[in-house]
């Protein structure tokens, strides 16, 4: 079983990302720019975001964090969206996930400028997504396929099988298998006899967010197995959707957790970050 | 083997709007009003349009059409668009695809205000639609999931196939279907063995676009077929993506062709007008 290694194929994406970063400095004076938004003080949101600024950082981006109390106001954030929408300064944002339960996210999905949409969520950018037209795609289910392509694992014609159907993972993961003309088939929790279909496929995609849920006998020999799953124990272990422990010997290709689709979400971030940077007019 | 009919569907959709339409005029001192866009003089486009004004003149809607020549330009076709987003008069607003070739249709996908497109194509559109939001559905996978649903034909969970992966029909369609809970399955012209997936589903919808592909032997027995595909013989006669005359007594269910989806496109357009209208604030 080979072990698909994120943190390799993110550190590939990083290494791609520099001479485009250099070039992007030379010629326009200053390093892509990425805001991100932190709004209250959950403790998860606060290291996602510190390490989301690490990895700008190293890259030789430029990152700005703008913590903002758990109290503000739907019309300051609304406010503070439409200046870094205009700010000259600011190639791309992302509005950290979740808000306090007062705040609107689908107002976020409304207001932001799809062009400085780094997350790629909003309505627009899923609009683009859907028709093929995509500058960013949504991090974490662009590195799932990153991972695909840099195994040089094939997509064309097979049976691929997303277990989960969120806005964040299944859905977009399952339009951009459909751009790598894959025959896609989304499962979910109103699934009949879910293991009828991941037995069958040749890749799958798990992002059920269900800690453990699959193991050897929901796949194929030598499937493929994605792991977008994370989960903590609560004693520092994190494991994934998967029971990747019974893999070996069985599957043809997995990933583990930690270090498989995780380290691929940051490097998704920065790519697009750089991306947006580049598409704008100066 | 029951005969879907579109047209009894289409009626009933149609007498669905009556009082609301009334309810409309009644607060707002007009009906609901439908601005159709017309480029060049493509005739089958012709034809499309005066059905589209004819059924909203029907139901007491009002219908505009703009006729533009074939050479309209870029640039007149944006102001025309960006006109009628902020014409007060105009709830809705439909551009006649195919556009002439040297016009591009990403740019009114882009440009259309999302609050009157009536069409349900537009990128923000799009957007909504994947995320469980769209106040428009575009027309036509409206109208499929509205045949299904007037037939009781149970979704939820259900083994659901769509042949077809057009931003028109087979994207959408499938964001409606997993919106009911069903498993999707989208299959296209890279799928190898597409028979397998096909035998194996409890619904099948067809939007290949390629005439007579789908027979008998391509379906369960008792499965429900939706035949989204329209062919002219050249000889006046219509035909489907699905050999119908060898469906009866094997299928439980299936839409015919003509008479089938084709009715329900417009039914949706005038649907999708009436709710754009309910939703302005005058």
């Amino acid at each position: 079983m080979i072990r698909l290694d994120g943190k390799t194929v993110a550190e590939h994406v990083k290494q791609r990302l520099l001479p485009r970063i250099e070039h992007f400095k030379s010629k326009i004076g200053r390093s892509p720019h990425l805001v991100v938004v932190l709004v209250g003080d959950d403790p998860a949101s606060q290291v996602y975001v510190k390490n989301k600024q690490l990895a700008c950082e190293k890259l030789g981006m430029k990152s700005t964090l703008l913590r903002k109390p758990a109290n503000l106001s739907q019309a300051d954030l609304e406010k503070l969206i439409s200046e870094l929408n205009t700010d000259d300064a600011v190639d791309g944002v992302l509005v950290q996930m979740p808000l306090p339960s007062h705040l609107k996210s689908d107002k976020i999905f409304e207001l932001l400028d799809p062009s400085k949409d780094a997350d790629g969520f909003s309505y627009f950018s899923t609009g683009l997504l859907w028709a093929g037209k995509a500058t960013v795609k949504p991090c974490t289910p662009a590195g799932v396929i990153e991972i695909l392509k840099y195994y040089k694992i094939p997509l064309k014609g097979k049976n691929v099988v997303v277990v989960g159907r969120s806005h964040i993972v299944g859905k977009p993961v399952a339009a951009l298998l459909l751009d790598e003309n894959a025959t896609v088939t989304v499962v979910h929790s109103h699934t009949v006899n879910m293991q009828e279909y991941t037995q069958n496929a040749d890749v799958v995609v798990v992002a059920a967010g269900k800690p453990h849920l699959l193991g050897k006998n929901d796949f194929k020999k030598d499937a493929v197995v994605i792991d977008v799953g994370i989960h903590g124990t609560g004693k520092g272990n994190l494991h994934g959707d998967v029971r990747f422990e019974e893999l070996e010997g069985w599957v043809s290709a997995a990933t583990p957790v930690p270090g498989g689709v995780g380290p691929m979400t940051i490097a998704m971030l920065l790519q697009n970050t750089v991306s947006l940077a580049e598409k704008r007019k100066f």
